[in-house]
């Protein structure tokens, strides 16, 4: 052991311990979406409560306090990696200690019997059932935001969207959406308008859910996933979760419209991908981590958005189930794929949207957690903000909650300032694919035999690899030569692409 | 809270949170015996071993030996389950303060890596590959004997017993075992002898998975088995994990013989249902565990064999596999399902084998790892003696390690001491059908129409309900009449059943 930095060491081992926990809390997670039997639920949210409160206990201890502080002398002798893995140790430290251990334990039990009753309450279209369960995690998530404000002195919204993305804030996102929300519902209505005269052919037959997922892991392959290190399974809400050793991907399968599956894991895919070429040696330090939640998404993004919908990768679609699967008939030539892929229009569900309205369901959502927050907005004030949002936004109103402020599972676990990642994400891809076609200009073309390694190459060389080593600003200005989030070049994007 | 009982109640509330972690690593355990990525092993093991070091270290703790001590005093206000509990929680405490935390993680560990080595090298039939691995493994555990053989005052390799079949001494199974080891050969002879002129129709065609497992999810149902609280899956080694509220069985299909794995369900079905009879009350206390393995084994036992050998259930599948799953030929008949699930053979493998020579199967390895405990025995001793015993008992010599002394995993990982309860429980199942048909008449007769309900309430009633609360002679006589297992009620209902 290097005895100058004895101190830190110590501290990246009592580190390591608590990501071992966090990663079987991770399978335990992803078990609960997948194969646990239903009985087993209300057990399980206990274990795991129990677990996640031991792992935040570690954290906020006073051993890790001293290590910090005795680390934090070592300060000379540590390489940058180091010194960037011990600042974000620093931050997480002060993070949970903000927050006492009851809260954090509430907060836990709220969610996970929250997302518990709105899975059965979705369906059956009931809020009120659910009501009461979202307040409760309103609440406690208030509370959280509160104490982090005045121990981070930072505005309370702000102190929650750092902890899916750090150092964003919700002005940045504000300025952001407010270019994005001034141009698209316009630019939807001419996109729209131009899309009428094209030739768009329903899928008459139905491909099994056993084909659809040989299909998708034929495409995971393709795009560079490692199967040995991670899998794919099936969930009712697609994600991607497990650890960086042990990736776990879920999606579900339509047998009418096997699009939304396949774009569905190749969106986790791209999160798999940046989880398996994250850096290794790091892996249990929080330097080896992803950079937050927008970068996530970028890399899911990238995939779906950016690469799955253009003609090239159509292409190699189209030929892959004719030539693997004997899918000759029309509806699945390149052409008509890529016009239902690329079809805009104004719906009432944000993970089945075009990239163009997409952006339109994310602003609703931001603008709704933002004032939960400083508002006190109760969960029954919802239903009715939403349709006045989707209205004012969309032109539409969904006929139920289901289609409306049910639809997705972020608030009834807890996620608060998760979702202007996604808006961020899609800006980010646009930005990373320009980048990377300029470095290598065969990047699409390649895509036409579904050879992604120049695109994974690029991704992998100047983002993936670097973990949290560098600030946002700095990343970006690595992976994209800009040096902040522009909505312009998404913009540009989506104008090139469409009109 | 019940003040005079406070420490007690204290006490409960601890235990059960070290339950909470040992569940999530009984979950963890199954996972990467079924869906884990080859790639994440390694990575696994370690988490693992963080996780039960830490809830060894809770077990052993200061707190937990104040705890018991101050409920000691509280006794007089302790109801008969809440005494148990304590007095099985003090023995806890007692076995895990003997072992230091780092040997405790070595023997972790080393385990864990083993039995991976050994997954690869039994394929292989590779034993040098194996032998320091399993060398390692049995330092460690001898290592462990001996330390609680010191600190208990008890023989090493009883302590070892003790902690899969409590209240249980390596002399007990020695008496048992010589009365078996003088009948079982003969016998063996003079029933494959009145075999040969038995007919027995090979099977000709084959079942598929997926077949397989509709008939064995159809069979636990009928057994009993709760499926909103447990769920069947498929590994290389079948087994029952998981948690009282989430039973996790798996078992593997060979399509050309698909009685190996119907029997292979039946006997976890039997673990199944102890486990999910358990009293719900106790689930996470000692006190509302099953009485150790050789009681758990009879469970499996009673099932697999006591009822699943039978005429009359196999009348019933028989007819199940007829008029639901189109299999009439002569091969799949009551009869010729009758002779092959009974056709006794001397053979090499001990899961495979009969019911008659099994438990020479297991005197062979009670044997041997008795000498791995008192004699020093190396790895590289195992295969000589293994053949020399196998000779002497069962007149064969396998023809590789695969067939031999690498077949089962229960050394490789760690587990010595627990072949004696297979044969106890196969005798304790022999004691238990008897008792339950002395109550119940009609349970063979109720086989051939799949109906376990009447074993079931026997068997829920006097035995599974009552979790650990009673000593290993007291919940056999509340189970069977009789106070100690009878070899001779077993031999007697072989000579009943094969003369």
């Amino acid at each position: 052991m290097n005895s100058k930095i004895k101190n830190y060491l110590l501290l990246e081992q009592k580190i390591e311990k608590i990501s071992h926990l966090n990663n079987l809390l991770a399978v335990s997670h992803w078990d609960c979406a997948t194969y646990m039997p239903e009985g087993s639920a209300a057990s399980r949210q206990k274990e795991i409560s129990t677990l996640s409160a031991m792992a935040f206990e570690m954290m906020k201890s006073d051993e890790v306090k001293n290590l910090i502080n005795d680390s934090m002398d070592e300060s000379d002798f540590l390489d940058d990696w180091q010194k960037a893995n011990l600042k974000l140790i620093k931050k997480n430290y002060e993070n949970s200690v903000c927050i006492p251990l009851e809260l954090e334990i509430e907060n836990n039990l709220a969610s996970s019997e929250c997302e518990f009753v709105w899975r059965k309450a979705k369906q059956e279209n009931d809020f009120k059932e659910v009501e009461p369960y979202l307040d409760r995690v309103l609440d406690s998530v208030r509370r959280i935001a509160s104490l982090k404000s005045d121990c981070l002195g930072k505005d309370a919204y702000d102190s929650l969207i750092d902890s899916f993305d750090p150092d964003s804030a919700s002005n940045d996102a504000s300025a952001v959406f407010s270019i994005l929300k001034k141009e698209l519902p316009e630019l939807a209505g001419r996109i729209i308008e131009k899309q009428k005269s094209e030739k768009n052919i329903n899928f008459s037959g139905e491909i099994g859910e056993e084909t659809q997922k040989k299909i998708c892991l034929k495409l995971m392959d393709y795009m560079g996933f490692d199967s040995k290190y991670g899998r794919l399974d099936k969930s009712v809400h697609p994600f991607c979760g497990g650890t960086l050793d042990d990736v776990r991907m879920t999606t579900r399968y339509d047998t009418k419209n096997f699009i939304s599956g396949l774009l569905g894991v190749i969106h986790e895919t791209g999160h798999g991908l940046y989880q398996q070429n994250l850096p290794k040696k790091y892996k249990y330090q929080p330097v080896g981590q992803a950079k937050g939640m927008a970068f996530h998404e970028s890399q899911s993004l990238i995939m779906e958005m950016q690469a799955a919908t253009t003609h090239e990768f159509l292409y190699f679609i189209s030929k892959l189930l004719s030539d693997e699967f004997g899918l000759t008939s029309s509806e699945y030539s390149a052409e008509n794929l890529y016009n239902k892929i690329n079809k805009v229009s104004r719906s009432f569900i944000r993970v089945d949207a075009d990239e163009v309205t997409y952006p339109l369901h994310v602003i609703l959502r931001f603008e709704i957690e933002k004032s939960i927050i400083k508002d006190n907005l109760k969960a029954s004030d919802i239903p009715a903000i939403w349709n006045e949002k989707m209205k004012e936004y969309l032109g539409v109103i969904p006929e139920n909650y289901a289609k409306g402020c049910m639809q997705d599972i972020h608030w009834y676990s807890g996620w608060i300032g998760y979702f202007p990642s996604y808006s961020k994400g899609a800006i980010i891809a646009s930005m990373l694919m320009k980048a990377a076609e300029n470095k290598h200009p065969s990047i699409k073309q390649d895509l036409r035999t579904g050879d992604f390694s120049k695109l994974n190459d690029y991704l992998n060389e100047n983002l993936r690899s670097y973990g949290s080593v560098y600030s946002e600003k700095e990343l970006l200005n690595k992976a994209t030569g800009k040096d902040k989030v522009d909505a312009n070049i998404f913009l540009n994007y989506l104008k090139d692409k469409y009109l």
